[in-house]
């Protein structure tokens, strides 16, 4: 039995063909384009993995104190305009009401980009005394920015994403919180969605409009390009100055705030697609997958026991329902093969096969999908009585496995560089993380950037210091920054 | 000692002045008003009310078989138009885009006032075959409706609500889902929200625009006015018409779909905030209250052993956290009565006071929310070791009792009327809920209208027949209308 039947073999690119993206996130009826330019429809098997990637992130927020509220979609043209960076960095990708109840708007109204004016604003109300700190909330929401290229997930005129907004008393409190919720985003991403990260600092012409400093989490895909999978931004004192967010302090003196604010968004889901996906569609990790075991009833011959099957697949369903998401493939007109490759297209990451020969031996045919044999996986024959715990353990296996993948594709895929030729040799051929040494002047950056088409995607946390010298200028450094060409 | 400090005794209004619901939302910081106009910020506390609900009503869509899914905001000007009526009724209300990414847009986008263009015209592409029906999709999200007058909660310009969008192969099929998921709203706000609510048919004057049939559920406040929570829509096959919503059916015939939608908002928050509060502010359903049980420790003097009052609250805490959502109050610089009204303002359903003394014989002293006595609530002592047993019995009394106590309350303020004359001195004095015959004339109904400002709020379902007189112009009536003024 070919576990490929003809259905999507041949429509489906493979995984390393220019429109794999595209059609899987089709096929697999993750989203749909829309009739508004640059917006995407989450359908449900899309939006199923977004829940539970809230659900999870959620309670991470939760157990470090934030909780969650709701503000404006609408920015007020003028409060916008308070931050001089912030507003010079957002206001091109703007969408602005300008009518509403029948009525021309004496004041635009911004479609928020993201809600540090409008949130700033109202702590500025909320906050007087240094015990009205800190202010740590959260928000789910969706934010609008008016993009020329766009790709499903991955950049969309809306989309949807988390923002935290947090305002503290000291520098250190709010330089702490930032540094806290990077973490969170990458143990968010490294544990759930098995994308291993690279904690950094971007450089200044990267860094949020407005923010002090920006902390992200940079990953690397398959074709060699980056994706910025979060950000978590230590803001100072800027948007407390330009939105008055000020508190009698202990000793009776005026302070303005230390204030941060960091996002994720539905672009983690592409980077999930993307990163784990094959030739056979999607690769779930099993955390996040919307179903984790699809039962497929084998229904044998005319003269078959149907009612059997039935009933083993009921109950094996009922069994495993306490522990994992299950889902059984009721339908009858389909065939076996193309079964397997729906459900091997849609990434689910265990397919348990129960036909009349397994009942009467009370079995279960096991296959994974993160086998790399997309042909042929191995099959695993596995008694009822141990299948709850063999699939427990499987899940978890397949949750590392795909971990351990991606880290060494990563690390196959990350090159030292020390001079601007052989930078750009690779960016024209196999892209990829470049570890280059730069002086930390914006032209030298920008100089990279115009030859390659790379970016610093961070300079990474925690590493041991180096001495070397500017790849563009040969000016002294201390670190290597890490370079890639990005979603 | 009294239970009501000096605190909010003089700043919170009472129950039945004009400026009790604004202040309450403002005190109990469940919202605050926004920079924009009508728009406002749902602060933390009232957001995990809507995260409690949240969860209980997508756990009965998701049992129903309907899933999440997301849609753009926008909806570009010529689908809106593709409804005749459905344009009609909502354009007076819409937020226009029409500038963005520093251009002018070639056509004008409309902020969702609700989502049937946009979702219609993704169906219409979805839909082939009978097989791809029944479609079941429910979306939560914000919309925008410009509003001219606005109360926290119960109108605002944008709010958040779920709609959910199906498409089925039958007009009978759809009518089921339409009364499905009406009977999914009245039991939501029965069992979790303690509002008795009368399901209903809205009159032509009062239905969603584009509708054949509107279906609500009316609740009724103290102040004697009606309170729409929730509507189900059976749509016919209007919006399958305008956005061809069409598919092959088994006969090989192409036939057009019947759709339904079907509503609920933040507004059943501002419901809930009416219906329960009282003189000391919240009174919260056990089920959807973010703090289920308040754990106050009493520190006692300054030779007092804080320790072990501290130990015991933590221990209460740990224990009754598996069951329950339980607060301990840390604070020590607040006075004990400061803390009462904290928590009573707060409507947290159970207050569990914990002091030296209690602790000698390890018990701690229970007070009831809803106890009618605010002043004066009863106390009771109850063993550590009933103390989880207790407490669920006593959430389930009072949320049963919430419930009781609203029920008696409508019952007592639904009058029976038969003359316009009699029904306007109701709706001039106590108002509350009229059961009148009208005879389906929209005249009729426009009088009553315009004479007491009272509206139908629904024909009830499942009510005996009665015939009678239409109040108005005489004519014969099969049945009473309900009517009230509403919010």
């Amino acid at each position: 039995m070919t576990a490929r039947g003809k259905d999507f073999v041949e429509e489906l690119p493979g995984r390393h063909e220019e429109g794999w993206y595209a059609a899987l996130i089709a096929k697999a009826e993750l989203a749909d384009y829309s009739p508004v330019r640059g917006c995407m429809v989450i359908r449900p098997y899309g939006f199923a993995l977004w829940e539970n990637m809230q659900a999870l992130l959620d309670k991470r927020f939760k157990a470090t104190g934030h909780r969650n509220a709701y503000f404006p979609i609408f920015v007020p043209e003028s409060l916008l305009l308070r931050e001089a960076e912030h507003v010079e960095g957002f206001s091109p990708q703007v969408a602005w009401v300008t009518e509403a109840g029948g009525e021309k708007l004496d004041e635009r109204l911004a479609i928020r980009p993201t809600s540090e004016a409008i949130i700033g604003t109202m702590y500025s109300k909320w906050v007087q005394s240094w015990r009205d700190l800190p202010i740590l909330i959260n928000q789910w929401a969706n934010v609008v920015r008016w993009e020329k290229r766009t790709m499903p997930f991955l950049r969309t005129t809306e989309f949807l994403w988390q923002e935290g907004h947090t305002a503290h008393r000291a520098a250190d409190e709010a330089q702490e919180e930032t540094m806290r919720m990077l973490e969170v985003y990458r143990d968010f991403v490294e544990t759930e969605l098995a994308l291993p990260v690279i904690k950094g600092r971007k450089s200044e012409a990267e860094k949020f409009p407005g923010a002090d400093a920006t902390y992200t989490i940079e990953a690397l895909m398959p074709g060699g390009r980056a994706l910025q999978s979060g950000t978590s931004h230590f803001l100072g004192q800027n948007f407390a100055r330009a939105f008055d967010i000020s508190f009698q302090d202990l000793d009776g003196e005026r302070r303005l705030a230390w204030t941060t604010s960091w996002g994720l968004s539905t672009r983690v889901i592409g980077a999930t697609i993307l990163e784990h996906g094959d030739d056979g569609g999607l690769v779930l990790p099993p955390r996040v997958a919307p179903v984790q075991v699809a039962i497929l009833p084998i229904w044998g011959g005319k003269g078959a026991d149907r009612g059997a099957v039935r009933d083993a697949a009921e109950r094996l369903q009922r069994e495993l329902s306490n522990t994992t998401r299950v889902e059984v493939d009721w339908s009858e007109e389909k065939q076996i093969g193309w079964k397997h490759n729906e459900w091997t297209l849609r990434g689910v990451p265990i397919r348990l096969e129960l036909g009349p020969r397994d009942i009467a031996s009370e079995q279960a045919i096991l296959v994974r999908r993160d086998d790399p044999n997309i042909g042929r996986p191995e099959k695993r024959a596995v008694p009822w009585t141990s299948l709850a715990g063999t699939i427990g353990r499987t899940l978890e296996d397949a949750q590392s496995g795909l971990f351990k993948r991606a880290l060494a594709a990563r690390e196959a895929q990350t090159r030292i560089s020390n001079t601007l030729d052989e930078f750009t040799q690779i960016m024209d051929g196999p892209r990829g993380f470049i570890r280059a040494h730069w002086c930390g002047a914006a032209v030298c950056e920008a100089r990279i950037k115009e030859k390659t088409g790379a970016t610093i995607r961070c300079l990474p946390l925690d590493e041991p210091a180096e001495e070397g010298t500017c790849i563009v200028d040969g000016r002294s450094s201390y670190a290597r920054a890490l370079f890639a060409r990005a979603y």
